[in-house]
């Protein structure tokens, strides 16, 4: 097996679980919160940085490796751990979010997606067995079947459209503008849409299973989609758990939904996948989000908002973001967040640490080391998050960790 | 006294010295290479990282502090040390470099400079006064002073141009045009301004030293010029070294001139500065320009080429520079150098590098982590050629030295 999970201790309150999976690269701690590495590299940020803040797992994203530097090179240089220089646990995705994200350039059919490279225009056929073929040769411990993500039926909330997608898509623009003109608004043909996708994931996912060259290695997680509606979700965890694998994921709620909604589909579904096997929702979020989601059963989470938000000077606290090109901070001494122990907030043996004043300054002069330090503050807030969920599943003093953590609106007040 | 220097031992077959510098933010080894941190950052770089790859001292750019964040806004988050969260020494240019390098935007009178300021627009008036107040208010262990630094008379080699300016000056591609079209050509107009400008460098030392508010803390470096007129340079020399001062500088070598000139002028000037002080030779450079420069007697030396070359992907090495861009790179395992001890080229516990395709791949892709590898690689270069030369000073085997770094051209051979 190249994959277990072991649970350890459950919630009594809750469906929360806290265990640890297992792979030929190591174990991580779930539930477990996976920083992205689009393209062989979590921006900005060394791996031994990366370990350093907390991270046991990574992911890296089929569709921009793919195109450049291409799967081959990678595995000539002895795969995606010895390229990126990352001896832990990965988990890479199929390419089919950013291939179907980009729905104004891109065909689609039951064989798969033809789309144009957007490195250097030449034509891309991503199929389930093409998909997989990449995966295969990038070496990622925990690899993501190639299914058809139909877009949102209805607009989601401001603030989760901001931070859309949180699986970083493209590097073009021109993805997110298909995205929104693409929903589909009349609720019958969305719902048409939604299931002729769910049957097309189904079938995709045979032919993942049949091309997949490396099950010794590798583990191969099936995707739950349906969208909102709990009867499609139903129907597609039925058929998808059907076809026996190492774990699933829910798919498909990272593209706009309000966080009601992430939390109905994520309770819904949840518990339609099988319990021993560890439960991974994609693209997911906020702190709120991640909450909801734990103690709806689910053991594994990747998301941009940390480092995406850190590139952009938005720094996570527990009483939520600061924004710090904000002038109020030109003058501040205090570190983002103080008694934080990230590299940024950490006082130095000298009592120094990087003010917010400085770290204005560092943004305000388009530095490097703004986004870097702010990078690393997040990745460790998420970690921080993460550890002290797993702690709250074995005291279930969840009112006590809602006090320490910026999550109004998990619903749990 | 706010600086000490001891020289522990003396080369036999050169002038060369190695020593140690002491300030009240600790002592550095010479000779010394001192990274720049143009903006309070030494860019792509963690302040812990830049002191494991061995360097001791540091320099900030006044000008651009000065423009942003401002001066007093350093001084109120407790200085340019606790500003940039760096403990160790720290030293500023005057700015003066930075205003005359935009000679078509500026006005030059005995009072300084007036020029309008990259960032707003605004003008700023920048003195000997003025440019001390500011390093006053960065507070750095050591100062320098306000020069009139002249243009070149010659154009230098293509090489050089290429490197220059050495230190940065702006990021206003004016200020290049402009150097080069401020090249006087007719030599008795070229002596005569060189002359102007060393007569007022005097000068405006003189009101340096005088408005010099913190002598206690801060040792404040007299700079000889005088382009490559070796009469010039002497009578700089002599009229400079008679204001009684912790260290002296060679400025105006870093401006466009061949390694033969920037030679020919360090070893006329060198002998001319007291023995038992610091001697700096600003701006300079490669390999080959630190040793002639070493062995001719200076101590101190700064510049912008590991940084610069590193973020542009050009990797040094004991052979000389490689282009990491360079496809043949592409699928090549190897690490930069294998080994170095830096952080790219050190295997970790499982014998993992960071490929030279790895890094290609980060470059192709503008990826941070490229540049932050690269510039980390190509500081401990400097600093392990460094720490070679120190221990050549006392061995006297330089044949031995130049067998292991690209130092032809030193006209040591």
């Amino acid at each position: 097996m190249a994959l277990s999970f072991e649970i350890a201790r459950r919630s009594a309150s809750s469906a929360a679980r806290r265990g640890v999976v297992r792979t030929l690269h190591g174990d991580f701690q779930t539930p477990a919160f996976m920083p992205v590495g689009t393209r062989g590299t979590v921006k900005g940020v060394l791996p031994r940085d990366l370990a350093a803040v907390g991270a046991e797992i990574c992911l890296g994203n089929t569709y921009h490796l793919m195109l450049r530097p291409g799967s081959a090179v990678v595995a000539r240089l002895g795969g995606l751990h010895a390229f990126m220089n990352w001896a832990r646990p990965i988990l890479t995705d199929s390419g089919g979010y950013q291939a179907f994200s980009m729905a104004d350039l891109n065909t689609v059919t039951d064989d798969g997606v033809r789309f144009r490279s957007i490195i250097d225009g030449s034509e891309v056929h991503l199929t389930p067995e093409r998909a997989i073929q990449v995966q295969n040769e990038l070496g990622a411990d925990i690899i993501m079947a190639f299914d058809d993500c139909p877009p949102a039926g209805e607009p989601g909330s401001a603030d989760h459209v901001a931070a859309e997608p949180d699986r970083e898509p493209t590097a073009d623009p021109r993805a997110q503008r298909a995205m929104k003109r693409d929903r589909v608004s009349d609720p019958a043909e969305h719902r048409m849409r939604v299931r002729l996708a769910n049957e097309r994931t189904v079938r995709w996912l045979e032919r993942c299973r049949r091309a997949h060259a490396r099950p010794a290695e590798q583990s191969l997680f099936g995707i739950v989609q349906g969208g909102t509606d709990p009867e499609q979700r139903s129907w597609s965890a039925e058929r998808i758990t059907a076809i026996d694998l190492p774990g699933y994921a829910i798919g498909g709620v990272a593209v706009g939904e309000t966080t009601e909604q992430i939390l109905a589909v994520v309770r819904h579904t949840a518990p339609l996948l099988p319990d021993g096997k560890p439960r991974y929702l994609m693209g997911v979020g906020y702190e709120r989000d991640l909450l909801g989601a734990v103690r709806a059963g689910v053991d594994m989470f990747d998301c941009v908002l940390p480092t995406r938000n850190g590139r952009n000077a938005n720094a996570f606290t527990p009483t939520g973001q600061i924004r710090l090109r904000n002038a109020s901070f030109a003058e501040d001494p205090r570190p983002i967040q103080p008694g934080c122990d990230c590299p940024a907030c950490t006082p130095g043996p000298d009592g120094r640490v990087f003010s917010r004043g400085y770290l204005r300054h560092l943004f305000q002069s388009g530095e490097m080391l703004g986004p870097m330090l702010v990078t690393l503050h997040n990745l460790r807030h998420f970690q921080r998050f993460m550890a002290d969920v797993r702690a709250t599943i074995d005291t279930d003093d969840w009112s006590g960790l809602i006090g320490r953590w910026p999550v109004a609106g998990t619903g749990l007040a």
